[in-house]
């Protein structure tokens, strides 16, 4: 192994150790540099975390890697939403067509299983315990800190990747630099994670597992998410402050109560230790992260939430993060590892298509929390369906291009935007709600409509 | 003095110097930390700043200061732009009204006189060569390192102000904390100084020095504003990539000389040294800083660009810095030093008019680099004076607004926005650069439009 064959891993999250495979494959010697303690030995730490949706996207750098098998075995197929009311009635809403599913994945789980496969090769080494204090961009030396000891070391390599997460260190070096334009913008919401434990014989205590379980109450809503052990991971999506409804007025046992009993009353009996995590386990922030340029000097780059961490409402923050993978991994096959040329180019192509899928993740909580229980977001699936299976090449389902297909997430974006002016054109039309099925106008606003916004 | 009347700023800029004298007139034992050395001995260097133009907001600050009379003398008045066409003819487009002027200062020259009056306060207490290397918010702690040795102090005070400029370290610590919303956002253009030398009697070369002088060549210009020592400071805008006319693109004498023969010809005979200054002065980047909030726990608060470095195409920066002191002060003269109160009210009611100042000046580049040589542009002046002067109370246009009132700059931004919408409808009149005046289409437009948009 040639000493320019090698590159240091900043981060062994999901993303660092995917992209460890990949550059252990290429016979890159991989430093892999990581702050938690080995999850093989000490664990899985949860109560901050909000199951994973595998996508479309996920599978294929999994699969692109080598390691889909082993993946599939821990993912439960989510076929689309289960809409709790108020009252305790369920809908179902398809995802996509008949099988099309996303997959319900542990963080956990899946880091777990990753790590386990990055380091099977004998080129790959951990580091744990190991928190980066910044990269001099300079001459390519990452400084970390290991944590027992505080003994800090430097490590210099042709090669450096920074997927330390939403709050990047190695992003944070390149802050200080002229011309790098950065953002991070929370949401006055926060998350709450909590749990549907499985039954006493080891089963879902909801017997829809094979759906993403949601209460939307407008302004704020609880998710809940299968895992393989037979639990549910719950979310709390709530604003931080304002009215009865934040959690700034949940503090005692009675008001957390009283909130539960208002507005999920069907999912009480279903969490018997409801007090207990709701105290115990913290409230989290949601961010959106943008910058640009990732990279520097076409050494050093940024993948995954250090380079555009998302909130997290479609689903898409790791299946981003792994299509990052994907895409670099294709352009090292395209122009022979010269990642001098690669680097630049991969930031700047994919920047737009973070930006997008940043967008529809914010989009995606209104949708989530207050539309899918409204009878014109209903409607507008039906109709959506309809013209899918009509039209199968001139109208695909902006969920559909997110989450089945490897579409550019800014092709996906204006798509989405272009099928908001049809369905204002056609939900329109008089009686359009007992009427869409073989109505000619909605054929004719269709076809005006995709001349006018070509796809 | 009690221990609870001390209060650290970190950074003795001018927003520090200024905030210093306020903090020292209220009786605060107040330590100020520098980065650069102390001025007075090592003097100042130049070579990276564009000039001050002080306007209506700085001298408030000032005057409530009780300096004024110092920093006037050090004050040249300009009553508005001087466009230098490519063929070298002169138009002159005053900024206000008869003897209305903003007043160009040398960042330098008031620097030093800011820290010579702070310095002459008992109870203010200089740390120059002293860099800022964070702050511990939760305890109050600033944390500073002494250049010369690498030494590191701490100091603990029950107030700690940043005003540590645009890349500020008391920012930084903040920006790891959860919800605090922050982007950086560079142009890709920059800026670099250069200067016209007095003759050699000592006067200004160019005999128009009452003005802003502008060299508009549509993507980009140069300025110059006069000194009170003879010369002008003079600043090239100027792309930093793509096309001929860019900064990556001038790199030997040659290519800068036929740059400056192509497009600013009358400007190279007042410019001997324009081949050294060019080569030696750097190339700088131009940022926009928003963030929120700009407090912690009532106890550590951004002041200036620490808080809201904007560009400087308004002549604003310095402005909004010290209209901070101005209105922080007034703040404090209400709540009576109640700073826990203070800091997160005027942090929450400030936001937005950093905001919109943020956006002015990012505007006004394109109005001085391009607008201002064009037609349309300049009726939209003339006819702006004329209803200011017919409509003295219904009207004010948005640059006096900014520069000689006292107007929240979230209201002069509206208002700029409306008064668009005014002229799109006032320029569209058949034959209106003929007949502007007393044309009573004019006047009825004018009355719609005032109640449509209320003043």
């Amino acid at each position: 192994m040639t000493a320019n064959k090698k590159a240091i891993v900043a981060g062994g999250g999901l993303v660092g150790a995917l992209w460890a495979i990949f550059m252990a494959k290429r016979g890159y010697d991989v430093e892999v540099f990581e702050q938690r303690s080995d999850m093989r030995i000490a664990g899985y730490s949860g109560g901050r975390s909000i199951n994973l949706a595998m996508s479309e996207r996920g599978w294929k750098a999994v699969r692109k890697a080598g390691i889909e098998d082993k993946i599939r075995k821990v993912a439960i197929p989510m076929y689309g939403r289960m809409i709790h009311s108020l009252s305790g009635e369920l809908t179902f809403q398809p995802y996509g067509e008949t099988g099309q599913a996303i997959y319900s994945v542990s963080r956990g789980g899946l880091n777990l299983e990753l790590l386990r496969i990055a380091d099977r090769f004998e080129n790959v080494k951990f580091h744990f315990d190991h928190k980066c204090r910044g990269v001099d961009l300079d001459n390519n030396i990452a400084a970390f800190e290991h944590i027992p000891t505080g003994d800090r070391i430097q490590m210099q390599a042709p090669l450096i990747f920074g997927t330390d997460g939403a709050f990047s260190a190695v992003r944070n070096s390149m802050l200080k630099r002229p011309r790098f334009n950065y953002s991070q913008s929370f949401l006055d919401y926060g998350y709450k994670e909590l749990t549907i434990p499985a039954t006493d014989d080891g089963r879902h205590a909801m017997p829809n597992l094979n759906a993403l379980h949601i209460w939307p109450r407008h302004n704020f809503m609880l998710i809940a998410l299968p895992n393989a052990d037979g639990s549910f991971t719950c979310t709390l999506f709530l604003p931080f402050e304002g009215g009865e409804d934040a959690f700034d007025h949940l503090n005692t046992d009675d008001e957390v109560m009283r909130f539960f009993e208002r507005n999920f009353p069907d999912a009480i009996p279903l969490m018997p230790t409801l007090l207990e995590d709701f105290h115990h386990n913290p409230t989290s922030a949601l961010v959106t992260v943008r910058c640009t340029p990732w990279e520097v000097a076409g050494r050093t780059l940024l993948l995954g939430d250090a380079a555009h961490a998302i909130v997290p409402f479609f689903g898409q923050g790791m299946n981003a993060g792994f299509e990052d993978c994907t895409i670099l991994d294709e352009m090292a096959d395209h122009y022979g590892e010269d990642w001098g040329r690669i680097l630049p180019e991969f930031s700047s192509s994919r920047a737009a298509d973070a930006n997008a899928i940043a967008d529809l993740a914010l989009n995606n909580f209104v949708e989530m929390r207050d539309l899918v229980a409204d009878p014109d977001f209903l409607l507008r699936k039906q109709i959506t369906a309809h013209l899918h299976e009509k039209y199968p090449d001139q109208f695909i389902p902006m969920y559909t291009m997110v989450s089945f297909s490897h579409v550019p997430y800014s092709r996906a974006l204006a798509e989405g935007k272009a099928q908001d002016v049809l369905f204002d054109r056609i939900l329109a039309i008089d009686d359009i709600a007992d009427s869409w099925e073989d109505n000619p106008s909605v054929d004719a606003i269709f076809h005006a409509w995709r001349k006018e916004f070509p796809n």
